[in-house]
């Protein structure tokens, strides 16, 4: 028998799954494997042709299962690696991405009787139909002064899980009732392979209304919304919840069997993808948070303490590593604004002359940027391209750039564009430590923190803070690893708790981006005007922003 | 002899000279020709390589006699017209455009001793190297309770000729010394022709400090800015002044020979560029605004009566029509605009498909926005690209864009930013009809009165006017030629009056834009958002724009 140990982290996003396989001592990556979903995400129609509404987002869920007979076995090969050198698994997946099933875990929309029906598929965390439940839910909660509204900044998101079942229930109540299990798709799969229902904190705190201290709302709150609601944590939801990096079970027999691996294997309880990125930027203590930079940002930090903190999006105990309190922020658009950009609003020549130079036309606009000192743009914008998930939580407040005069240049509004997205982080990490919730350094993981170097340094120099950069260009995947270490133990090979494991398995690159005084002490200038827009515009002083959207709404109409 | 007379309009602009051969009965345009001048804009060097401060902006007198020998003999060619057929001439030229000659009318840059001199030569009107002298004027204006600057809207322009001379006497007195007048470029003109120094009421009430009613501001005044510019009026400038339509002289002898024309035709009087355009839109009387509208637009309407009013540029007995006030607003970028979008801001296949579908990419773009129904655009701007002129005098304001969002496409903003500068129109309308000065309809003539359809019915949309577009593409070049024929008379075939001369000689087209109700309704509500706006970064309560300019002045110094 081989003496190398390999931990297996499975990646699910939004369009892909991917495998990745770690050794737990070195934390080298052995070997990676990526499929996309057969389906991808449904938002028109069923694949039988069924019409879908607006803002649905739906997903298959045996296709889950049909990249993961794709994905091990690649990677298993890819890597050179035997099935009993692998020691434990562990999964991060999108959240809220919910599905109703039997007892036994089947799918509704698996069923003949189901399969035609929307709400019998998996609602895919970014399907947004639920926003009037979500709305009548907060509503409620603000009324009756529930508890569970201050873990969420007040306000439940359409994302959640129980927005989209309190919808399932008043649209298509047949689905409902069969439900036996409403579930989050990333404990759905632990339970498929490894035969035990076993669902993780942090689905369950971040997207479920879950605390360890409160449990789920009351019965009375939940039939104040609909009678039938009443009972559906207690009938559809178990109440043991477990924290990430438990051991939810061993892989099944017939599992272990399809995908090339031996029976038994611990499997680690499921996280969501961000979270699992925290650990595989090394990050499993307190003061130092992580930004995970994509289309958009999530950011996440730990505490001892659980602190009601206003303008957090997500207040978990052990939502990320057991023992600490995990609070969650984000920005809903920040790759999506450079993205726009770049679309909408960049003239001919640039993208030529990316061309001819043979460099994107990112890394262009990139070269250019960096030339033009901190504070010579003469601009400044409110990242707010799709609302503002942190800390105002408002959907319905929109992008804004000023200062614009004849001389201005397509590289200095992408500038502006950088900084006003380092503005809107300063503005969470203020709301962080005003509250009590220390932030000493910054840790950035995610596409952009692979490309975007003048990015990582606008941000160190508005934050005034050193700024880490995950070494794994795949965070989450490694995180998940993380936690199959963690669920294998010391005794298998693994590890004994998330320090030891990411200590062992997770690294930063060398470069650090450190502020520089000079580029900090502009940008606070910079960044209290931007407050002040902030404060002006977003807490409705001037409530413009909104009645354009009215005035929209209603020429339209 | 010929029974045909025609009047002969010259239009002296900011590149070219133009001459337009009008009927004075019919108003038929008989013909056309344009010259550039041989030198152009003098901004960074004189021709005999001398460098020139920063903001400057001269042009050499001499080139406007050398076009004028090739415009007008070329027209007459054109036109088919015998020398003795043209009646009577009129003058337009740029404002304040002004130079320093000997008593004789000999610029000083061309005498030897002076010819490199900047301060010799003709400053054009663009030049604002005097902005430190405005202010200094408006300071000490504002502090001695001086009347004359409420003609002003309380604030004096660097790019008028009193900032224009007092820098002279500052930064080269041996000029300032030297020079028997200060003269505008336009008066100088008709000074080379006739052989009379008769200045315009136009040119010396909008630019000069003159009043008819107050003349020039006091020695007192004056001599607290400068001793030697105590006397300035006094020696430099001469005191009778002369409203528009006046007969300044008939054709010299020598000048008839040179450009084709009989010895003794009338010539009238010098008028600014804009304000000639007003009769050549066929307005001569009062309540009708004329908007020339290019890459800025000027707003000029007619009144009764002498009232003060606040945030307007210009207020000036006789300056258009003799008897009757004119008032003068402008916006100082407006074409400007949207040439800056389509050079900084428009990605590649809308030039191509512009260019595949045989239109010019502002006509396509127009096509484009024009499928956008008003108010669905979701963007707001404020229209401060180059400063705000009207209502505000404040250059150091900027431009702002809000309502942004992931979905926002080129052409929302293009529609935007044309109904930003249709908001800056109404709220210059706003402010003459708040204080008791009536626009009950609008004129618009120039280059964008030729070529922007959806513009000119958004302006009637916003405002809630009828809005006329001026028949001529060349306003004032028409607007001159009523001059000529004004100062003919009817006895020589012209008119009597500019009622008589613009019923006469000017048209507006047949379409008519009116306002749409519904449109209306809508822009009524989008107004108000744009005034919150102007209010607030136009009048102190959010200074972000002004700041924001000192943080890039401070952090680059």
């Amino acid at each position: 028998m081989s003496e190398r140990r390999i931990v297996l982290g499975l990646d699910y996003g939004t369009k892909t799954a991917r495998a990745l396989l770690v050794d737990p001592k070195s934390g080298d990556e052995i070997a990676t494997a990526v499929a996309e979903y057969p389906h991808g995400v449904l938002e028109s129609q069923l694949p039988d042709g069924t019409r879908l509404e607006a803002d649905t987002a739906l997903q298959n869920p045996r296709d889950y299962l049909t990249v993961l007979q794709q994905i091990v076995p690649e990677v298993l090969n890819a890597g050179g690696v035997q099935s009993e050198e692998v020691i434990g698994i562990g999964v991060d997946f999108t959240a809220s991405s919910v599905l109703p099933t039997l007892k036994d875990g089947s799918p509704l929309c698996t069923l003949p009787e189901f399969s035609s029906n929307p709400y019998a598929w998996v609602k895919l965390w970014k399907d947004h139909a639920a926003l009037p439940e979500a709305q009548d839910m907060t509503e409620l909660a603000e009324r009756r002064g529930e508890t569970f509204l201050s873990y969420y900044g007040g306000r439940l998101f359409p994302e959640w899980m129980f927005p989209k079942t309190l919808r399932m229930l008043r649209m298509a109540p047949e689905v409902y009732t069969a439900a036996d299990r409403l579930i989050e798709a990333g404990d759905w799969l632990v339970w498929q392979l490894c035969g035990e229902e076993k669902r993780s904190a942090c689905q369950a705190g971040y997207k479920g209304l879950w605390s360890k201290s409160d449990g789920f709302p009351s019965e009375d709150y939940l039939g104040a919304l609909h009678p039938e609601f009443a009972t559906f944590a207690k009938e559809k939801l178990p109440s043991d919840i477990y924290p990430v990096g438990s051991r939810a079970g061993g892989l099944r027999e017939s599992w272990a069997r399809k995908i090339g691996l031996s029976p038994g294997i611990p499997i680690a309880v499921a996280m969501i993808d961000a979270h699992a990125a925290v650990l595989g930027s090394t990050v499993a203590e307190t003061g130092k948070m992580v930004l995970a930079l994509g289309t958009s940002t999530c950011h996440l930090v730990m505490h001892e303490k659980k602190i009601l903190a206003g303008g957090i999006a997500g207040i978990v105990e052990d939502g990320i590593v057991p023992g600490l309190v995990a609070y969650e922020s984000g920005q809903s658009a920040v790759g999506d604004i450079f993205a726009w950009f770049t679309k909408n609003q960049l003239p001919a020549h640039y993208h030529e002359t990316a061309k001819q130079t043979g460099q994107d036309v990112f890394s262009y606009l990139q070269s250019l940027a960096a030339q033009i000192p901190s504070g010579q743009t003469g601009l400044l914008a409110l990242d707010w391209w799709n609302g503002n998930r942190s800390t105002l939580m408002d959907a319905s407040l929109s992008g804004l750039i000023m200062g614009l005069t004849l001389a201005t240049r397509p590289e200095d509004i992408y500038r502006a564009l950088i900084e006003a997205t380092a503005f809107g982080t300063n503005a969470i990490i203020d709301n962080h430590t005003e509250q009590g919730i220390p932030v000493n350094e910054l840790y950035a993981c995610g596409g952009l923190s692979e490309r975007n170097q003048l990015l990582l340094q606008i941000y160190a120099d508005v934050t005034g803070r050193r700024l880490n950069v995950a070494a794994s260009s795949q965070a989450a995947a490694l995180g998940s690893a993380i936690c199959g270490a963690v669920a294998a133990g010391p005794e298998m090979g693994g590890h004994a708790t998330f320090s030891d494991a990411t200590r062992a398995m997770a690294r930063v690159k060398d470069k650090v981006y450190s502020p520089d005084p000079s580029a900090h002490a502009i940008f606070k200038r910079l960044y209290a005007e931007y407050l002040q827009l902030y404060e002006t515009f977003g807490r409705g002083a001037l409530d413009t922003m909104k009645r354009l959207r009215e005035i929209r709404r209603e020429a339209g109409s």
